[in-house]
């Protein structure tokens, strides 16, 4: 389902022997799944492509309903409350009516999407666990006077919450209110929590298949979990990430050729930077598209700091395609008349693996068959699973996000929070 | 015009005496103005806050043209003939009908505009030097293509090239076809074009003030000109950059608060990265915007290796405001009601800095007085001098850009390109 290459290093001198470490990673995997290393209570996770299925029925049912008033679906989450929704979305359907707020506390944006949403039919999806942090809970407060305006009698028909299954204060209101509600498994971090009804619910409603998008990480999650050889291509990301870490390449960029993809990398960055930035550790990650950034950071990644690693990311099939067209020879282009914009887009991946490899920098390929529901949602648990392993590989906690709170403590002590 | 405090640094143990930089600084300004410096044959940017003035007539009548049949201006360019542009344009005006092609190739992006725009009015705006580079030149091919079957008989009335002003292949076809024209002067590289008609034009045809943009440019040149001072923000954070990186602090994160500020920041990342980014050295640039970001790469900002440094960007005038609504207090927000999201957002924006400093994240603030055009004008040749300033003290040349041309060989070799 999909592949990983990492040949391409072989031309990268002095780099340490990956293949020891792959070895080793079998016992992390072994940790992880047993249940036995840091953070073993927030491995929720592991089980929810198989464990979600239950949920889909009742998500998709209520996301027709939405999708059959033609509504505009509200989202309003920070951090993981918002980033996998809107990578998968943005991925597969950029123009469905589905937005996200409470991921800021900019004025200018809520109001420019209350200007947007003139008179059409619109829900609020408000999702988090505990239903008091900052920034979603303000946002929520102002949509929610707007909603009741638009809505003066049933406005809390149109609110669906996501949160804890028993506790919190959104638990509470919902529950008083009588909100259609979602559940967050309680052994499941934000950035673990796509395959949950945080991310699946507003997926469903942008018109996309999340029967597919479990399938697919049902299947990733069976094979990785399997496979404990040196095959398995989650051990050798792993590998490949932590010991050319451990050499000096100390930012990683997640490199791929879709401008659709930009969401996925943030939320890449979300994954991979809190799960792995701590103590003083942690790959940087950063995320190019190209060629768009190589008219851009493409410079410093070819002749910068030698302490970048580049992770490519590519789709096999091409989803959509166009032919150059016949137009003379005055732009000396005219040797690729005729030629499809797929074709060339996938010489010019090779040719800027080689032109970075050839610059001094470890470039791997991940490679998946094709973008759509069934391949995303692989490829969202093999990141999660390469990124545990590579936690544990460093030696700190990958479920837990403890610098989060240093910005809290101080906004609480600024806002005259009582008590703070 | 522009405000610049190091004053946090000071709470960063270790840290390098920025005096002595700042007033060496006087002497790489001295080679800037002098052109006596590596790449002075590119220092067309210096004078073009000016220069461009006599250009603004034009481009507003014809971007007045554009406004008046309320159609959407394509703009096609990659690299610096889009990104400064977008930065304005998404900066002031999100909604305004111009979009940007041309920047990479993938076919369903290409799709999707000329989908999206139905049956309106359409006028392309091609942008390159050449009229070569293969990105913008195959786009052009098909949304020319396009174009003649929307308007068969004067579809050369819909395109405007902005390009070289005598030679090139764009420059020819433009004369054969009789397009409208406009000129990139031969002394100003791509990531220093913003004020010229590449920037301009679209800015303008966004209905926004480019008047009052080149104005805050030409006060801001003639400020930092005049000021040889250590008072000369301009010299501090050339300084402070140059200094933090030579002593570890190689990633910088130029941190906002408002959404609406992120293609801003590619245009400063293309900006620092292609200036600074060769010779096996150069910061490396990566963006924040707060406080959605708190809740991803704050992690490693708060807690991950000590390698980055933050220059934070702040507006102080808000441009919009609401007021936190009462509600109770079962969200734990009561204690926010009444009060307004500028006001919070100042606060939380106190808050990231010390919680970031206690961190060990040296931290400095650019503020300005306000989010417009003319403030922004300022801010574009402020970031433009910084990065000239910088280049120069780590000894590169900042004006050029070798290690593009890198991916572009191996891309010709394997398209074969005729000769390549």
């Amino acid at each position: 389902m999909i592949k990983f290459d990492a040949s391409k290093l072989a031309q990268i001198p002095d780099l340490p022997d990956f293949n020891k470490t792959i070895a080793e990673m079998k016992g992390f995997a072994e940790t992880l799944h047993n249940g036995t290393g840091a953070g073993s209570d927030m491995l929720g996770w592991l089980e929810l492509p198989r464990k979600s299925k239950a949920d889909a029925f009742t998500i998709e049912k209520i996301a027709s309903q939405i999708k059959s008033e033609d509504a505009t679906l509200i989202c309003i989450g920070i951090g993981g409350s918002y980033l996998g929704a809107e990578a998968v979305i943005s991925a597969l359907n950029p123009l469905a009516k589905v937005v996200f707020a409470g991921h800021h506390l900019e004025p200018g944006y809520l109001m420019d999407i209350m200007d947007w949403i003139d008179d059409g039919p619109v829900y609020l999806n408000v999702i988090s666990k505990s239903g008091t942090t900052t920034e979603p809970g303000l946002v929520f407060r102002i949509l929610l006077k707007w909603l009741k305006k638009r809505y003066p009698k049933d406005w809390a028909d149109h609110i669906i919450a996501t949160t804890d299954p028993e506790s919190g204060a959104l638990r509470a209101m919902a529950q008083s209110q009588n909100f259609t509600t979602f559940s967050i498994p309680p052994d499941v971090g934000g950035r673990f929590s796509v395959l949950t009804p945080v991310g699946l619910f507003p997926i469903a409603a942008a018109g996309l298949d999340i029967g597919a998008l479990l399938n697919g990480a049902s299947k990733m999650a069976k094979a990785l979990k399997t496979d404990r050889s040196e095959n398995n291509p989650a051990y050798q990301l792993a590998a490949v990430r932590t010991e050319l870490y451990r050499a000096g390449y100390k930012i990683e960029a997640l490199a791929s050729f879709n401008p659709r993809l930009r969401q996925f990398a943030e939320w890449w960055k979300q994954l991979a930077g809190e799960s792995e930035g701590k103590e003083h550790q942690g790959i940087f990650p950063a995320s190019c598209i190209y060629t768009t950034d190589l008219h851009s950071l493409g410079q410093w990644v070819q002749e910068g700091e030698r302490t970048i690693m580049e992770t490519f990311l590519w789709f096999e099939k091409p989803a959509n395609d166009l032919v150059i067209p016949a137009a003379g020879d005055e732009d000396g282009l005219g040797y690729l008349e005729g030629r499809s914009m797929a074709e060339i887009q996938g010489l010019v991946k090779d040719a800027v693996m080689d032109a970075h490899t050839q610059g001094g920098v470890p470039c791997s390929l991940v490679s998946v068959p094709a973008l759509d529901e069934y391949h995303l949602g692989g490829l969202l648990y093999f990141f999660e699973y390469v990124v545990a392993l590579t936690g544990y590989a460093l030696g700190v906690n990958p479920f837990n996000q403890p610098g989060v709170e240093a910005y809290k403590q101080e906004m609480f002590r600024r806002l005259g929070k009582p008590g703070a």
